[in-house]
């Protein structure tokens, strides 16, 4: 899982409605309105935080990775939950490439020998960490097998612009290992910069400035990584190619799938990488010399950070058993009443790295009572409208393999049926984050003003608004979120298991959990991920876990009872409207950045500035881009604009009528409805990785969890390929224009009824 | 010593012009404008980098604070100098009370023992670390004597604000011993804010984030402090009263002057306070509990810091000898040849706290090289129409001593005579840092044209406007700095000798210096400030030193030969109008401030993001700030501008004209442009410190170091005292039409004379 990004999200202004006079709700007539407000209130009543602590309990006992015996009982376990909640439960499995490690070495074998521990040890008191035996050693998973000896370069977090650092001090990776610190982009980003730029063997270790002693105490006296503690993780190159199986690409890995060799599998890294300790990583960085590190670069370890390259020089080894093993996704159906062909589906994955209590158990244990909750709902005369779906993923850790397997294997009955896929992956104490399909925007700020938060008392929705406002750095700011109805809601990037329903299948997705309030947890993908840390330094009684199962809940029972998709165009055009103006900055902030980088070689300002004890090297000299033809993009924004002005102003009409709306036609409307978010797909996919079909949303190549928004035109533009840049606009116009052309026919579906 | 800012200065565009087509020099009429060039490239030839090596080696050889032997062997040796340069050179010794410690004691009592080790420990390879006889011990000069045990708290910098961020954490300093860090202000505000908010006793502590191991490697292979390394300096509260002689304020500390008992002295600390290094302060910190510390308040240990208070709980003692003794000011001249009346005065102080190589030897080195080469040019025939005088100051480290007690002493003579104060304090390598009178901005822009920067090879002011524009963060900021013909200048504040002439007498004064290449000093004010330190890792071959005695050097000739004072009131006006839209944007920020927090209080917004496992307290209720009529400031500054710009234009005219300007009328218009600096003082000088006598320039009473300008307003708003802030608008008005009555005057002077 990845964390989500809080105070990503939220809500009206108006004070949560209680009693009568409340306002109908979004997609429902008035006594439709009013009986899902009732059986909510019910839902929201139901879930147990005694039983979530005791899943977790049960679920973290030992470590579950894919292919563990624990991994597949826990399966089997919640396939016995689900069918005693009286779901239609099954266990769908695949069959995928996963390496684990059989030979790892990271060794300083200049100017003096060091060879790293790479090894947790067990905290007395914390009765799981001593499981030594069934835990997988610390890796980073779809490294390509190397051997590789070289001088060691420091690269702060290796991202892009941190070669461009490296360059200003006359510093190059080239033959080098670099060593990068955890954190600013996904981990897998590391190893193919560093690879591009001709490093042979790639390190990353977690600096104490980001998850260790820097932030709070260290495990156990508290919440963060102790000196020994490792992230584990995968590193495949899922953003530029595909997540999943490796091997089978654009398909469900079922026994019989074509299989691509390991060798062609094009996620695979590049280079050899290996995490680390700090505890590890310390001695290394202290043997470095060259360069003082930019400040922005140093972390909390008590020593001066060097570039480099060298004297410290290292030996490298990871050697893998490139294993085909099994996944196994839990999947269990409520069928829908009268509309089963509507499907929302909704997920969490239950595999960790490994006891991985936080990550996933802490979410996979809410799902379970949404679970049981609308188990028992249905026992009271409960049904919904359209079929529910809940899916408990096996794999997602190595990188999203059983959601993509299962969604990819089920591909055309998702595009035909899925209205909307709801993800969880892990949960803490704080604020509801929310990431989504903008077109839910509005929907998710009704959803959020309807749950109270545990700790203030004030519903979720009003706390998210204060958040914002507190952590607002201008009166200008305070004032855009004071003014706006609904709370902004961030985008869908990667990292987690709703990536193939958005990204290659245009399924509109939501992405919740609750946090914000304690530091990064330092056990992140450690051994230390337990349930002794959890119940001590987490979401300990499990009230944001009962706040989390009443909003994913929530979420779920008001799209499978509505009698009209609640999906809404406003917010997300006026969304549209802001990457627009982000991107027409973005271009001019390039071209600004040219000329004046060129004035300044011009006026020979860094020969001028050069400092001789600290030589630095001028930058290249830039071409300026040229102007971008935005005009496609900002007509179809106008268009969509005015699209879903008209289809709002139609519907309150329509919605009003006394006669209300003609079962044919909310029929027709949610037909159309549910295929909004297919309209922002193109088949071609984006540039260079052509199963990322949504032209809105994607992760980016260089962030990997982090979203790019029409992310054609700003990689294109980040990129500096410019006709490129120019053509992606033209294609984001063109759905833009399809989702608009959709729009309008659905309003003069509504308008006819009248 | 403190350290200037760097990029805190400088000038126009045009390339230096070199040959016979050179612009007149400002104030110089077409033949003396090329005489004068004539004498300062013969000057600007001569210091030599070789002397300054060897001066440097001579005056740190042994530690010379004030009342050590070495202290008294250096005056006399500086005496010997400028007589064998060629000057009519004098000591003149005042006496006055300098503290030293006879007990110091830092331990931690609870939960565990642990003594502060309070010793640096000589560096092998470094000769002069290891004279431990005659070394200071690691103190703070006029810490009231005390002898207290309490809990501690962590205080971040000790700043105000750091104590309403306390307030926030429910954690108060009431009966505690705080430990601040240094940094971010000059070291006597921490122990008096410390008071303020009911702390019974204060440690400073250097923290390697701000000055060691963070910055760079530490001493000796680096530059930055050392584990043991500690600042020692003064903590007098001279800020809030005055600097210099504790019992004699106001007054030269002559053997027969009326004093004060030391227990009626102002200006001595409320509370004990000892420095501590940072390998002592790290087993203090690392016993804290309570909050952890606000992320900007962490420094580089490698440890979680709390805020406390406790369990650590500290016994502090300190107890002096309250001694009087003598300071040692070498004062030279060199008598004017036709306005001997007209005096221009530049210091640097000779004493340190131990050896002193960079604080002050660096630059008193540079004042030698420009006396012995002002002597030179004396025996070439170069006559200076004013009188120069050279002062090597005593007791500038315990507080300005020696400079303050000579210009209290002289104080009727320099108000009558002196043009300008020279100063500098210490050196290094990289950017030319200028404070000073804004008056002399265009004029120090003008010398700044003419100095050869030794690293670039272009002039420093050219290094320094590419230096401004390399760190500028818009492209807003950017335009700002190439379209002002002359670069702007930084207001003096204080801790350095200049401070008495321009604060309590109100002459134009300069502080000048190179640096902003190599990180901040760890070795300030400790024993590894030696030359050692110095020839290994700060300007090692003397070529800034060069530069300093080339830039100060010229300004101090400009001065002396001009026709015309060169005192120019356009960049001043604009200075003014700067100050004063800062000062009405300060009002409003306050104003949007408290409306803005007051609605947060009573939206409830403290109480809802409240994190009951970190709770914070809400800040109280805030009294929104009336408008305040800045009506009076706003037409003396509209008047100014225009009195300016008539001074520039009528001048510009008369200088034109081919018969000159007359002697007569040049004597009257020197002195008026003499006494242009006395016209912004007011003799009852400023709220509650009426030793301030300049409305423009002081010393922040909360950042001492920091100017404050138009302090009696600026203080005003940021303390909240609404009615004295409104008056001091109308005082600073009062001076700034004083000023512009002058300029008419002078004008009127000058179109007469057509």
């Amino acid at each position: 899982m990845r964390r989500l990004l809080f105070f990503a999200f939220l809500l009206t202004l108006v004070a949560a409605p209680l009693g009568a006079d409340e306002p109908l709700l979004q997609g429902f007539t008035n006594p439709s309105s009013t009986a899902e407000r009732q059986w909510e209130q019910k839902f929201r009543a139901l879930p147990s935080p005694q039983l979530m602590r005791d899943y977790m309990q049960r679920l973290s006992a030992r470590p579950h990775h894919v292919g563990s015996p624990y991994d597949k009982a826990n399966a089997e376990w919640i396939l016995s939950k689900f069918k005693e909640f009286g779901w239609d439960a099954h266990i769908e499995t695949f069959e995928v490439l996963f390496p684990t490690p059989k030979e790892r070495l990271v060794e300083m074998v200049e100017p003096t020998r060091f060879t790293a521990k790479m090894q947790e040890p067990p905290v007395a008191g914390d009765p799981t960490s001593g499981q030594t035996s069934e835990q997988l050693p610390t890796y980073n998973a779809y490294s390509i097998d190397g051997d590789v000896t070289a001088p060691l370069v420091f690269v702060n977090y290796g991202l892009p612009e941190d070669y461009d650092q490296l360059q200003r001090l006359g510093v190059s990776a080239k033959g080098a290992i670099v060593i990068a610190k955890y954190g600013h982009s996904w981990r897998g980003i590391k190893p193919k910069v560093a690879g591009e730029h001709g490093a042979i063997g790639c390190i990353i270790y977690s600096d104490p400035r980001d998850d260790g002693y820097f932030e709070d105490n260290t495990f156990p006296q508290g919440p963060t990584r102790p000196a020994e503690g490792v992230q584990r993780g995968s590193v495949m190159d899922f953003a530029s190619s595909n997540p999943g199986d490796p091997l089978t690409p654009g398909i469900g890995a079922t026994p019989n799938a074509k299989r691509l060799s390991v060798k062609e599998a094009p996620s695979i890294t590049k280079i050899p990488v290996l995490p680390i300790s700090y505890g590890d990583a310390q001695p290394l960085l202290a043997a470095l010399q060259g360069p003082v590190a930019p400040e922005a670069w140093r972390g909390a370890l008590p020593i001066t950070y060097h570039v480099g390259p060298g004297p410290a020089k290292v030996h490298l080894v990871i050697k893998s058993n490139w294993d085909i093993k099994p996944v196994n996704d839990v999947i269990a159906k409520i069928p829908g009443s009268t509309q089963p062909d509507e499907w929302i589906v909704r997920g969490n994955h239950h595999d960790g790295w490994v006891n991985g209590a936080d990550d996933p158990i802490s979410a996979q244990v809410d799902m379970l009572e949404e679970a049981r909750a609308l188990g028992q709902l249905r026992k009271q005369g409960w049904k919904p409208k359209r079929t529910i779906i809940y899916a408990a993923w096996d794999g997602e850790e190595p990188m999203l393999l059983g959601s993509t397997e299962w969604a990819e294997e089920h591909g055309d009955e998702l595009r035909q049926h899925a209205v909307a896929y709801i993800n969880t992956d892990g949960n803490g104490r704080g604020y509801l984050g929310v990431e989504g399909s903008h077109t839910l925007e509005h929907f998710m700020n009704g959803v959020a003003r309807d749950i109270q938060d545990p700790e203030s008392g004030v519903s979720v929705w009003q706390r998210d608004e204060m958040g914002r406002i507190a952590q607002a750095k201008s009166d200008e700011d305070r004032k855009k979120i004071r003014d706006r109805a609904d709370l902004r809601m961030g985008a869908l990037g990667s990292g987690t298991d709703y990536t193939t329903f958005v990204d290659h299948l245009g399924v509109a997705s939501l992405n919740l959990g609750y946090g914000g309030e304690d530091p990064d947890a330092g056990i992140y993908h450690s051994i230390y991920d337990d349930f002794y840390w959890y119940t001590h330094f987490s979401d300990t009684n499990f009230v944001y876990g009962k706040a989390l199962a009443q909003t994913a809940g929530t979420a779920v029972m008001r799209l499978a009872d509505a009698d009209l998709l609640p999906f809404d165009f406003s917010d997300f055009a006026d969304t549209m409207q802001l990457y627009l103006t982000q991107l027409k900055k973005l271009a001019q902030d390039k071209r600004n950045e040219a000329i004046e980088r060129d004035r300044e070689l011009d006026d020979g300002l860094f020969k001028a500035v050069n400092d001789p004890r600290r030589p630095k090297v001028a930058p290249p000299r830039e071409e300026v881009p040229p102007y971008l033809n935005f005009a496609p993009l900002e007509n179809a924004v106008a268009q969509l604009d005015r699209s879903a002005k008209r289809y709002q102003e139609t519907l309150q009409k329509a919605w009003a009528a006394p006669q209300g709306l003609p079962a044919a036609t909310l029929d027709g409307l949610n037909q159309k409805l549910m295929q909004s978010e297919r309209r922002l797909t193109d088949d071609a996919g984006l540039p260079r990785r052509s199963w990322y079909k949504h032209m809105i949303y994607a992760p980016g190549v260089y962030s990997g969890y982090g979203a790019k928004t029409m992310p054609g035109v700003r990689e294109g533009i980040e990129q500096k390929r410019w006709p490129e840049a120019n053509a992606e606009i033209v294609r984001v116009a063109k759905v833009l224009e399809n989702e608009s052309a959709l729009i309008d026919s659905a309003t003069d579906e509504l308008a006819a009824a009248k």
